[in-house]
């Protein structure tokens, strides 16, 4: 028996198909149930009449309860009431399997820590299908963005012999008679393979062992980093920039619906256009000083401030050359006031805080020898990264986005943990 | 200055360009220095004549040491007889870092241990480069291939609460006060999307944590792993088989140079079209006995019975029902024979062994609750997955795909440590 997706129900009119999904809701108005069937790609709302089936496909009609798994077949009609814009005349139905007792996920007003115990049957719902549908979308414009331009994917290792800075946030793995640790950033070897391969970029899961609690943290989160030879600080501006409009766009082109469903104004996103302001960080501890926010000089901003700075532009903001002394230690001192590093951070409308972080890597040897004994990072896990300084050590930078926060930002909603399939928080690694 | 990509010369000829990079080799020739320089997207001949130059320009093309990086300005050339077709005729070169001493990667054979510790130069070399390049085409096939089907990319979780396949070849992480596992696979998580967006794939690294120094294994590899709901056993065939078409398509279709570069014979992928032998796991059996093969009743293949069905074939073969017995606790019995699993592994051509595995899942409640049991595997941790059979289970199926076996495969590469960026080993996680 021939499968035919809701998506493609426009292709059908008037013909017979068969739909295989699961019950998402069903009416019964005398002589009629109205099953309300999803099948992943969409839902269609498919019509039972007593006098038109036989008699056991009308009992599976009023017998079948929520998220049951069933195969219905019917006559496409067009009917412009009806959600989607199709419905199915029900000719007969076959039950795979009937769900006896309550679904779990039912209505009314769950916790969050039932719906997160809950996540594998939550999928489900309306606004986490909207989220993910809206997810895979970006991730799927990270990539055309980064191949169209002629990146390289080079992936980077998740499991590394040392921190990229400092181990306190680091997750420890035995590894085999040794130790290893789960990755905060592909950064380091994406400067290694910018160096083979001029333009390159990794995404991939990365990992943060912060014990915070937080709306915006995540245990365990994906990263797009791109790195360019002979990039310098307006390069990787422009080049994140670019990346983030690219992203806005293919959303509001593709899911409109589901950011209806997600109850998302896509005005503030429509705004979304070069060029994005660019402020020094000395311009935004100014700026936050006439709103109230004091910042000690030479502190990075917290996340009020970070919200109060997004809320005086219209679209995501650059804020570049932060004081060094905030910065990883691999970062290039600006010639112009080497208390500086060139580096910069978009902060996203709405509050949602930063989304990029990178800038230029320092490319002198002797510099980065200097930082690493200040920093007091183990000097013998990175004589490889310096090896980049001895042999063809050339300017270059790039940036880091992550996709949770970029989700969170455009689908409108409060707490990270809805952005990502699988979310891990402290204490939450469970289903 | 601008900066113009070697890749890019074709639409220059005739006009003054700057290409940004480092020096691969180069020859001197009396009153001429021919300067040999790669930028990550090609390498071009860039001609330096002694009376045609400043006398710095002519010192720094006469000094330039192998892998220092530089700017070279001059007019592009069409030439037929420069690598590439084009050829620089210089005007002037910025050196940005001269490499003093030697360069550790030189044309010389080395070791192994000895490229491997400079992983981070060695992807520099003609022949990592050709690697990484067709391995970028062959991820971005996978995700058009499934894109273009209307799958929903799903990221499953790193950290898992519990073993898919037991304990033995999980890495362990300390979280937080609890233990988590790295994910050998995300399949079960692949179940529960795809029982809400009915075809799904993830696509991440993946972990075993096996003390097997072979050619075939790293501690961390790429797999990508659709799941269907209401596929069967030969919709999961009909979709690996197409999967792998796209990705030998692919690379036919953009790599020919690399292939060249790697000394890959294209003939034998050139045979990868459909329809893929399909043999039960009796009849290569029976086959493995005519070729002298002895498998003991019951058990699975070795990697050796694997290259002797494979050199039976011109192209990828499909082995289907294997004993259940030797497969994972998920696998549904088939029906016609319930000793056997409704499972497929696909072997790669010319000895290169299994790069798909997967078939179609147990769906019947009680049949896994009574495997869980017998695999005395916790039932606690698989409460969410049992939920999947508990509310709208459904007749389902997908597979796994190793990248770095399929590049190893298509590359014609003896050992999948040269198909990843930075490979991880027994023993070997630097850099």
């Amino acid at each position: 028996m021939k499968q035919t997706y809701v998506s493609q129900l426009q292709d059908h009119v008037g013909q017979e198909v068969t739909v295989r999904g699961w019950l998402y809701n069903s009416r019964i108005k005398g002589k009629i149930v109205f099953l309300l069937v999803r099948d992943g790609t969409g839902t269609v709302q498919s019509v039972v009449s007593q006098g038109e089936v036989a008699p056991p496909t009308w009992e599976a009609a009023n017998q079948a309860t929520q998220e049951s798994s069933l195969s219905v077949t019917g006559t496409v009609r067009a009917d412009a009431r009806a959600p989607g814009g199709h419905e199915l005349s029900v000719k007969g139905i076959e039950v795979h399997q009937l769900v006896t007792g309550e679904y779990p996920i039912t209505p009314k007003e769950h916790g969050v820590d039932f719906l997160m115990r809950h996540r594998h049957l939550w999928l489900r719902s309306k606004r986490q299908h909207a989220i993910l549908r809206v997810r895979a979308t970006i991730v799927r414009a990270i990539r055309d963005y980064f191949d169209g331009l002629g990146f390289l994917l080079v992936d980077a290792p998740i499991f590394t012999p040392a921190a990229c800075e400092g181990t306190t946030t680091l997750f420890e793995v035995g590894y085999f008679d040794e130790k290893a640790y789960l990755t905060q950033s592909g950064q380091l070897y994406m400067e290694a393979a910018a160096m083979a391969h001029g333009k390159v970029y990794c995404f991939g899961p990365t990992f943060r062992a912060e014990k915070s609690k937080t709306r915006r943290h995540l245990t365990e989160f994906w990263m797009v980093e791109p790195e360019v030879a002979y990039a310098e600080l307006d390069d990787v501006m422009e080049l994140a920039q670019g990346l983030v409009c690219r992203i806005v766009g293919d959303v509001l082109a593709r899911h409109r619906e589901d950011l209806a469903v997600l109850e998302r104004d896509p005005a503030p996103l429509s705004r979304v256009v070069p060029p994005f302001p660019r402020i020094s960080y000395d311009e935004a501890v100014r700026l936050l000083a006439e709103k109230g926010h004091v910042v000690e000089p030479g502190n990075d901003f917290g996340a009020p401030d970070e919200t109060a700075i997004s809320e005086h532009f219209d679209r995501p903001v650059l804020v570049h050359r932060y004081p060094a002394q905030v910065k990883a230690f691999y970062m290039k001192p600006d010639p112009a006031d080497p208390t500086k590093a060139l580096c910069v951070d978009m902060i996203a409308p709405e509050g949602y805080g930063e989304i990029v972080g990178g800038g230029q890597r320092a490319d002198s040897l002797l510099y980065l020898e200097q930082r690493i004994a200040e920093h007091r990072l183990p000097k013998e896990a990175f004589e490889w990264y310096l090896d980049l300084r001895k042999y063809g050590s050339v300017p270059h930078g790039g940036f880091g986005l992550g996709v949770e926060r970029t989700v969170a930002w455009i689908c409108g909603i409060e707490h990270v943990r809805e952005t990502i399939p699988f979310p891990r928080m402290l204490y939450k690694i469970y289903p």
